[in-house]
């Protein structure tokens, strides 16, 4: 019975990559855990910039500064 | 104290139906638990479509595919 | 596809309570969303009082003080 | 490692209030707890009036009642 | 930024296989979104049995019945 | 309506530190969005650090790592 939530910036992320992190996450913990993919649920909540705060400054702020979070 | 937080998917709740929700929920907590109910905060969360998995699915496709979320 | 997480003060409530309101709000969400049941999780978690806060004071302060939750 | 959640009705929170809130919590945990501010993550999430239940009551009906949250 | 909760119930999970968990989600997030892996938190929240509900029971009471949530 | 959810590590956070966020996050509040104290609620989850990942490593092992969360 896991629920599984996960919270990310809203920049972008399209319905495809979506689908790749449900399907990825939920085979995770099928096989991990043995558990009955029918009782797992997950969720993706997309926060504005303006409402992510990161070392004490708001997201928006640092993508204007052109701090971005992309994988080096 | 209790504070209750039910996830969803969007998929046209009415403002009656989430009264009748909040009025439920906080009087099964008032009766059951012997809370002040100016101590119970409920917040309804509604997700998109894209953004719910389930069984490793969007429910967006599971909708398509005419699979619903409905009692028997 | 609706997860309800219920959080409140750890004050002994027993498994009986527990179940109710597992039980109601389960039955509220069915009948009035007309929601599989299949489809509704629900979690309780329960808080210690020294890791609640209300109005600026944590609960176990309130407590301390003979300021309860209990419903006037 | 901190995550903070913040939830709160959609009432017209302005961008230079978020800040403040974000920068003000993040200096806060950072002094409290020592915590390196770079892994202290802050997400606001504002909740529709008719979303959000107190005593009973979605928040909506309060307000067209006249009736607020504001500090007395 | 994505922060990930994972909530399911305590039934013996293995600090092997929360690392399984926390590795696979991490790199699953890093490689669908390009995000840097210094950004993304993962907490894994274990709920007793007594405090999870599915389709309106106790998962402790579901269990004690022989029903489990194995994969079939 | 404001309800703020603290997640960090279980790592010795003190009665006294936990009242100092409680009071100050709630202070913070009140006078930013002028709110009504009684209508704020907060409250704080430690995590096992088996069970917090940070750029695919559990907690714990960063520990035993030396590495530590501290502001430098």
């Amino acid at each position: 019975m896991p629920y599984v939530k996960i919270e990310l910036t809203r920049e972008g992320v399209t319905r495809e990559q979506k689908q790749i992190l449900i399907k990825g996450i939920t085979d995770l913990i099928t096989e991990t855990l043995n558990k009955d993919p029918h009782l797992t649920h997950i969720a993706i909540q997309e926060i504005d910039l303006d409402n992510w705060g990161y070392a004490g400054e708001q997201v928006s702020v640092l993508r204007e500064k052109g701090i971005t979070a992309d994988k080096k």
